[in-house]
């Protein structure tokens, strides 16, 4: 028997376990004799004809490349445009099909890349080459429909909680003569989901942190200066989070705005020097601001294991997909129950799913706009539970692996994109 | 027979280790029937009666206590004026002292508090109350005298490389169409030590990072945008770790200058910012920064197995130099072999340590200015040795003490600082 060959590709900005769940994609296909090719910089690497066998990786490099963060076949931002806009993209695809005899093709990303799979997906009555085409969901946005929740987005609610209760306590220690104030700029340009992951750490009234700021709420300056002072009051200090997409009554992004008032075009910093510095005008407090940026979306060191058996369940049940002869679908987290949590995967129609914005339920919002609900700590909770420390070598530092990726011989023109 | 009474406090900036320092030290002390007091806020807490039993604390809550970050006790940022100037602070001192029957005080900070812990090791004989000092050494700059390194560092250090390791994964991954440049602003003011760290990541000539900007090499715009051009067109992606302390050749922090040139007097930023935006200029290319601040230093959950060690064996022979009727002294790290690491406890004497700083040595920063030596590689590695993860509880958040310190009754009158 021949088994199929499949070609996977990633795609958007990477998180923690998107490795995890090609791994585990290249597994389940290998245990049964199938063939899987990578592209190189997602879509791009398609069109472009840049593939690698990943029969070359050992099954020990499978097990390092799990706990590997970045996408190791490297991602691409990258949006196809229609078919009648764009026919010459979409023969390309099925021209490099075609020449590597691809009987599915995996796309691991977010909505964007549910778009481009689900257009793919109508590709072979079209073009009349027999392609099927499976979205594997992937995004630290925690925005695709249908899934309970996206595989990347628990790692960074960990790692946010972890970082905002570890930096809280520092701040507790030196607020007597020192430091009052700290803010943390989390990523979250639409949905505040990040953001209120940092709300898990207070379990009780007046932990860290007091004040999170979503870009579902607009930025009241006095509102938000008088819960500050009152957690200085009470509490000695104040821990803020604040979402990068924090926007004023207006609906402007309140760095773009800090930036004009003071500085003309010029535009350095993020949100969170931007609300720091509000806190030193109004109210004088000594403070101190992070913005975590990639790190948050890179720290495999400190991923949820909840979120990598979320991750390595979709990459196998893609294959699964693939094999029952499945096209135009994405592999979904089913939540069965809260505590204990209970999940299982699911299948989900791609254009369920595709150019649609899962937003951050109204009702996880505290009603002073400052903090989450218990409906969204019984949602949250489960995605960070457990650790999954990558091993860590001799010289201290994680064991991730970054192969030399052998590209296989191209076998059509070159192509511009 | 009547044990000793101890008076502990934490000074300056804290670290993801020294209630690791701390909890030793009571553990100590506690087994031969020492009591231990700990002062709230440093030498504030002295000198205003503010101070707790850790007789309260649980063997469970010690243990708790060892892999908790921020300083438990609380911290500040105080220093004592010299015995003529303030001839007032010290009699409190020894007021307290007596008041409580303290033998021995034990000051756990860097420079400066070893100079507070000389001053008031000199008391006894000046005052008439019998009182022995022993600083304890902590500080994440790694800057003090005599020691090898200080308790505090190592960890830092190994959350700066893993941090960088983890985004420049990231940045590998995006740099065909989208991020190029990764900006990580470390802590540093006046020495690289920790951006030094960073360098440990870059095992092999390309590596991440590929550019480091030390506070001892004086900044040069095009120097360092020819390096991350060639970065960028070498390898795709170019990964930059900043000290915050960067400063140009007129000896000015960049970030001041950035903001004197650009906006007038607002100061939003930090160096990452005003470092990437000369990127962007420079070269057009687009770029993440992150600005890890206090994460750096709490960043309890990937505390150095080796820091954690070292923390703790600071805080017993703390408690073994006291009870040895030691005093102006400081226990410090020896080391006595780069690999295999080894070590031991020395004692030294606090007029070699308090107000001098150890700089980092001109031969650990490579000839281009833009890396570490393997001099310098040969001393780091070993500081960032092994791996001390706190325990996690169901929340999927570790489990950190947050301990009711109630105060015990105060003996004198207040005492305005």
């Amino acid at each position: 028997m021949v088994g199929k060959t499949f070609l996977y590709a990633q795609s958007g900005g990477v998180t923690p376990v998107i490795n995890a769940t090609a791994a585990a994609l290249i597994r389940q296909a290998r245990a049964d004799g199938d063939r899987v090719l990578a592209a190189r910089h997602g879509i791009l690497g398609v069109l472009q004809e840049h593939l690698v066998d990943t029969a070359s990786l050992s099954d020990a490099e499978l097990d390092a490349l799990g706990h590997t963060p970045g996408g190791v076949f490297g991602s691409c931002r990258y949006k196809l445009k229609s078919l009648e806009d764009n026919r010459r993209e979409y023969e390309r695809l099925i021209d490099v099909f075609r020449a590597h005899q691809v009987d599915c093709f995996f796309y691991n990303g977010g909505n964007d890349s549910a778009d481009t799979a689900l257009k793919v997906s109508g590709l072979g009555e079209v073009m009349d080459y027999p392609i099927q085409c499976i979205a594997v969901p992937k995004t630290i946005d925690n925005d695709l429909a249908v899934t309970d929740n996206c595989p990347g987005f628990g790692s960074v609610a960990k790692y946010v909680a972890v970082s905002i209760l570890e930096a809280s306590l520092d701040v507790m220690s030196m607020a007597s003569t020192s430091t009052k104030v700290f803010v943390l700029e989390v990523m979250g340009r639409h949905a505040g989901w990040i953001a209120a992951a940092a709300g898990l750490v207070a379990e009780a009234p007046g932990d860290p942190p007091q004040v999170i700021l979503f870009p579902e709420v607009p930025f009241d300056r006095k509102r938000f200066c008088a819960a500050v002072r009152q957690s200085v009051e009470q509490h000695g200090y104040c821990s803020v989070v604040v979402s990068e997409g924090l926007r004023d009554a207006d609906g402007e992004f309140l760095t773009a705005a800090a930036s004009r008032d003071a500085f003309g075009h010029h535009q350095l910093g993020g949100v969170a020097p931007t609300v720091a510095e509000i806190v030193k005008q109004e109210l004088g407090y000594k403070y101190h601001w992070a913005v975590s940026d990639y790190l948050q979306r890179s720290a495999r060191h400190i991923a949820s294991a909840t979120d990598v058996e979320h991750a390595e369940a979709v990459g196998k049940a893609a294959v699964d997909l693939a094999r029952a002869g499945k096209s135009g679908v994405m592999p979904v987290i089913r939540r069965l129950s809260d505590q204990p949590y209970r999940w299982d995967i699911a299948t989900a129609e791609l254009d369920q799913i595709a150019n649609r914005e899962k937003k951050m339920p109204a009702e996880y919002i505290r009603d002073d706009g400052f903090g989450i609900t218990e409906a969204a700590r019984r949602y949250l909770a489960p995605l960070i539970h457990g650790e999954s420390f990558p091993p860590f070598g001799e010289d201290g530092l994680p064991e991730y692996l970054r192969p030399e990726l052998v590209e296989i011989e191209q076998r059509l023109p070159a192509f511009r994109v």
